[in-house]
């Protein structure tokens, strides 16, 4: 039988620690194959470099703690008496000098509670290798991404077939995500991002319900469905009835960049690489100035993991890698464009995950 | 003009530190009136006892940050370069010896930047004394809380009237998640959980796919929206045609239990006895080996914040403070039920923010 652990106890192995701590989050819910959150109540799973692993869990989670199946001891707390007595007695049963926690993920309640129970522990940030074992994406999650993109895909064709002049970003909004439960979403990848106008300049910008659409403006749309577990992540950028003759030559460098993305992406070509591909595009048009964002990230459980595409990450890709290819040119005075495809590494090059088409489009 | 950094200056005075760090989250879009999520790029901001704030920023997030017009040096950095050199220089320039952090948000890989900017630096969790500024909610967190609860309500109504037996509980929850949103909600509260017979069981459950409602089941519906940055959070269990006789008293139970929470509510009474006087309808009812969970959690800005509603928290209760009253009996061989309202404390007593009718009803 093999053990399931194998690649958490290689990391800390790799990394001379005694061990490895899984908060709830994209690598637990793919070890154990099932979705737990955090909360204001620590969870936490020990799996040692060698030896049975053991958990602190709320005795509230008990019931859904034993779908998985675990194999070591559980240390249940209960909100009257709190936590500290669990990680006292796990790290005293469990002796430990040195343990590898998910930075991005654990909080500092929980990294507290650890140096409490063992004032010497010393904790260190392996991250980046164990969300190293999340990079290769099985057929399983593969199916799930590829489903929440269709999902994605037909909910948006659903939602500019509706868009009219005097709208608010709000109003078409609202309409997406109603598009994108019907077609079967789980959940959002992310809170969705309708931005018009010289709101759509901003990345992470919330649709505004004060601005109704007028000919001529852009219309950004970045939105994300979940299926079982996994993300998607697309942007597409239209014009409501017409545009001027600059902002669609700046709609077509994007795509020029996005279409060079597709291009430099390959197994064994770097991250480095396929951003320097799709920037110098940017760069070399007339509209340096308005670059502001890296070309894209990894997708998966988490809508932004590893690999990050950007110069000077010199990561090699591999085969069976998803990522965002998503150029963009950003203006707070005037607009913004950016065009947004997942894309599956591949050895002979890059699989479109996403078909929408991305050629200038007017709507409304 | 008013110092709108006073509060947390004082909450390091008051923990004898040098400053406070907040990071994106419910306190922080309440500082700064401005919604921020976070993500893998660290964002900071280091509030001295005394003098002037200082932040991090991602070179990418300068826009929207500009939006908070804050009043302090910023340290931006940019992806290619990574972001210590800006915790070092932040640090070099204002000396701390001590810090205050949110420890239920503060992730571990900020907490060992500043460790790493200053090996000296005790990081001290005051997650408890920053949230208690939000304990206490304003006219217009008020009206924001009234708001998403009605967009709740009136989406529940339109849920419930088109169950029927034979659809799956992944169908009803499709339909609620869509009558959310055309009623005007922002984003969801936390991921709805429409779950029917022994899955309504679990304080946590997923919806499935897999099964269908048949006459006699229990259907627990646990959710909520945003609306304005703040959130609902409402539980009505249905039965299915009919129920059988226990089932109905264990819901009236379960119901008493309720109105025993409104009842024990107003300012100046513990946590510990609003939960008290929750829970003793329970255990001395038929069914006290059912009871698996406190009674409530503050609600605002976050779905689960202070105060908690269970014995031991002898913290007393101010007028203006926002809960959840949700006793619940829970049997994971048959069924489980919860009645959840947010109630607003007031000098004379309870205010029901939530109006959906709780007697026992059959629907489907």
């Amino acid at each position: 039988m093999t053990d399931r652990y194998e690649p958490y106890r290689a990391v800390a192995r790799n990394a001379s620690l005694d061990a490895i701590a899984l908060v709830p989050g994209a690598n637990f819910s793919r070890l154990f194959g099932k979705e737990f959150h955090q909360n204001e109540r620590p969870l936490v799973v020990i799996i040692p470099a060698d030896g049975i692993p053991a958990a602190i869990v709320p005795n509230l989670e008990l019931g859904s703690f034993e779908a998985l199946a675990f194999e070591g001891e559980v240390y249940d707390w209960r909100d009257q008496l709190g936590y500290q007595d669990a990680f006292d007695q796990l790290l005293g049963n469990m002796p430990l000098a040195s343990i590898g926690v998910e930075g991005q993920v654990m909080r500092v309640f929980v990294d507290q509670a650890l140096r409490k129970a063992c004032a010497s522990l010393v904790i260190q940030d392996t991250q980046k290798s164990i969300a190293a074992l999340r990079l290769h994406k099985n057929d399983e999650e593969l199916a799930a991404i590829r489903k929440a993109i269709g999902i994605s895909e037909r909910a948006l064709a659903n939602t500019i077939d509706k868009v009219a002049v005097g709208m608010t970003e709000r109003a078409i909004e609202n309409i997406l995500v109603q598009n994108l439960f019907a077609e079967g979403a789980e959940d959002f990848a992310f809170s969705p991002i309708v931005a018009a106008a010289e709101n759509s300049a901003k990345p992470h910008a919330h649709s505004r319900d004060d601005y109704t659409i007028v000919p001529g403006d852009s219309l950004l749309i970045d939105f994300g469905a979940k299926a079982g577990g996994l993300c998607s992540d697309i942007t597409r950028t239209f014009f409501i009835q017409h545009c001027t003759d600059e902002r669609a030559e700046i709609y077509n460098t994007v795509l020029e960049a996005n279409v060079a993305g597709h291009t430099a992406t390959k197994a064994g070509v770097t991250a480095h690489a396929v951003d320097d591909a799709t920037t110098l595009v940017l760069e070399e048009s007339g509209f340096g100035n308005r670059i502001r964002t890296k070309t894209g990230h990894g997708l998966g459980r988490d809508i932004h993991e590893d690999p990050y595409i950007m110069r000077g990450n010199h990561e090699v890709l591999e085969s069976g890698t998803v990522f965002t290819i998503e150029p963009g040119l950003y203006d707070l005075n005037d607009m913004g464009v950016r065009i947004e495809d997942d894309v599956l590494v591949t050895n002979t090059g890059c699989e479109s995950l996403t078909s929408f088409d991305k050629t200038l489009t007017f709507i409304g």
